[in-house]
Order: C-alpha cells, then structure tokens, then sequence
C-alpha cells in the first residue's frame, strides 16, 4: 500500500484521512501465475493497481483468437474501464503472467471516494489524462509504424518485464502473427 | 456557447461564477473548411469545442502519408492532447472538413479553471473516461474486426456527418488504402 500513497503525495496533498480511508477500502494480495481476476462476460466491480508482476487484460474474438489490450505492470492500474463505465458485463479477461502483488478495490468504492475527498480529483484527472495521451499514441504507432518499429517501442516500454512475456501475447498485444514476430526478433539478434 | 452551458450543466451544478467566468475565456468562431487550427510541429496552447460542422486531426508520415487520429463532431472536444500534456511541439494538424463552429480556449486556462472551480472536477472526469474507453474499444476493433466492420462502425458512430467526409479520410482512419475502402463500399452497395 505505501506504494499508492507514495504515488498520491508525489502528485497531491493528501489528507491524513483520505489515506486511511484509502487503506480502509484495499485489499493488498499476492496472486499466483495464471490467476483470473475478471473474465469475459461476468460482471465487473473490481480494480486492480499492481505493485509488482505483470497481468494482461485481453479479449477473446468469435474465432477464439486472443487479442491484448494492455500489460499492467508496477505502478500501473488495470481492470475493465469498458465494462464499468459501460456498466456491462467484462469485454476483457485479465489474468497473471508472473505472481504479481495487487492491491484491490471495489469499483464504487474506489469511485465514491473521488466525492467524498474532491482533494483526489487532480491526482486522479492527471491518470486519466496520462492514459488518454498513450492510448491515443498507440494508435497512432498502429496506423503509422512498421510491426518491427512497434516492437522496438514495447521493449522500450516494458524493459526487463518483456522478457518474462511470452512472445504470442506480444503478438496479440502488437496486432501481428507470432510467425511476424519470430521474424522480428531474428532479424534484431543477427543485427 | 449555450450548447457547451447546457452539456456541463446536464452533468454537474454549475455555479453563475464558473459559468461566467467560462464564458470569459472562450472565443466563439465559425471557421471555414479547409482552415487549420494547429499544424504539425508548431507549439500547441489551444483547445476547441466544436457545436457544429467537422474536424479531423491527423498527422504525417516520414514517407507523407496522412493517418487520421479522430474525427470532431458537434459537442467533441478536439486539440493535440500528445502535445499538450507532453509540452511538446505539435504531434497533429486540425483542419476544418466543413465550415464549423467552434468554440475556442487557451489550454492553460480551461486548465486553470478546475484549479478555480473545483466543482467542475467530475465533468472533466466524465469527460476523460468516455474518451478513454472509447480509444480502448478502438484499439479492440482495430484488432479484432475486419475493415468492413470497422466501416459499419464508422457509419454508427458517425451517423450523417460520414457523407461529407472524404473516402480518402476515412480510409485513413481506419488504417486502410483507399482501394480496399471502394472494394467494401461496393459490396455493402451490392447487398
């Protein structure tokens, strides 16, 4: 939890009772490899901020193909923001890919407290906004950038953590084959 | 001005003062097609709410190949958030399709008046959320659909704004030629 809170006050002031209650309403947890926290279509009341580990958010397509949204690791949040905001059931499946350390909130309770300590506010728009500018990069990179160049850019953002994912979730992450990727990575290491 | 009034007043309470205030810093335009309001590589300290017509942002290449990042209709906000949050010169160019309206801010302004009006907050954060869940279901379909399905989705979302747009923007759009957007056409006109 000191995390969090380091994390807040790096950003805003908070209040000695915001913080508590902050603490009141997470559940710190170590979640074993492979563990499901949200699977497709049940519904969604939980969200999750690692503190160590790396956890996927990925979809399933009508063929039973897999396609990955987004990798959390340290210091990073993740859940179903579709499902929430959307109030629908999950879009996303989110597993572990290591034993990661989560801590974890109820959805509304973790929203209410935007009200209940308006102080929060600018810490949680400045998220908001740093998640809207990357999701909006990455589209960008989609539309612009050669596979080889968008993997380039993952290792750069996901450093050591790269290597403890497998390659077919990079795929699924990137939108290409992992015959595409193999292809890649060949033709870094003859470099 | 009064359909932005409106827009925030659905959502919050909003004080004579805020309102007043708001209405200080903006600047309502109409604005011919063809006008660029930011260009990319220039420095970028405007945002704009656009009350009718259409705008794109999109940027350019190292080969001069145009990708479009989003489409602006009436009650959108548009600018180059990338630069904004990053401080860094323009990633975009915003250029008006139609003769619009807008209504237009200084970026550290808007910005300041949550500062000023804290009461705003949670329309602010409404704001980022839908945008932020929009982008993620984006990223999916861009994965996931085919271009047909990502047309039928453009046609949705855009309702009768999608006529006046150029194929050749919309192809850019969704990440296709031009050719393969004729070839979907075609077909969906032969159903």
């Amino acid at each position: 939890m000191e995390d969090l809170i380091k994390k807040i006050k790096s950003s805003i002031p908070l209040s000695l009772e915001a913080e508590e209650y902050l603490i009141s309403i997470s559940k710190e947890k170590i979640v074993p490899k492979g563990s499901i926290l949200i699977r497709q279509g049940q519904i969604v009341n939980k969200i999750f901020f690692v503190t160590g580990g790396c956890l996927r958010s990925y979809c399933i397509d009508k063929s039973g193909k897999e396609h990955t949204l987004h990798f959390a690791i340290k210091d990073n949040w993740i859940s179903d923001y579709i499902a929430i905001h959307g109030d629908e059931p999950a879009t996303l499946t989110i597993e572990c890919l290591t034993e990661s350390n989560i801590i974890e909130f109820n959805a509304k309770e973790l929203d209410g407290m935007l009200t209940r300590f308006p102080e929060l506010e600018p810490f949680q728009r400045g998220n908001l906004e740093r998640l809207f500018v990357s999701l909006q990069k990455r589209i960008l990179n989609q539309l612009q950038l050669s596979a080889a160049e968008r993997y380039d850019l993952f290792l750069e953002q996901y450093g050591d953590v790269a290597r403890q994912i497998p390659n077919y979730h990079i795929a699924s992450f990137l939108g290409i084959t992992q015959e595409s990727l193999s292809r890649i990575r060949v033709k870094i290491a003859n470099k």
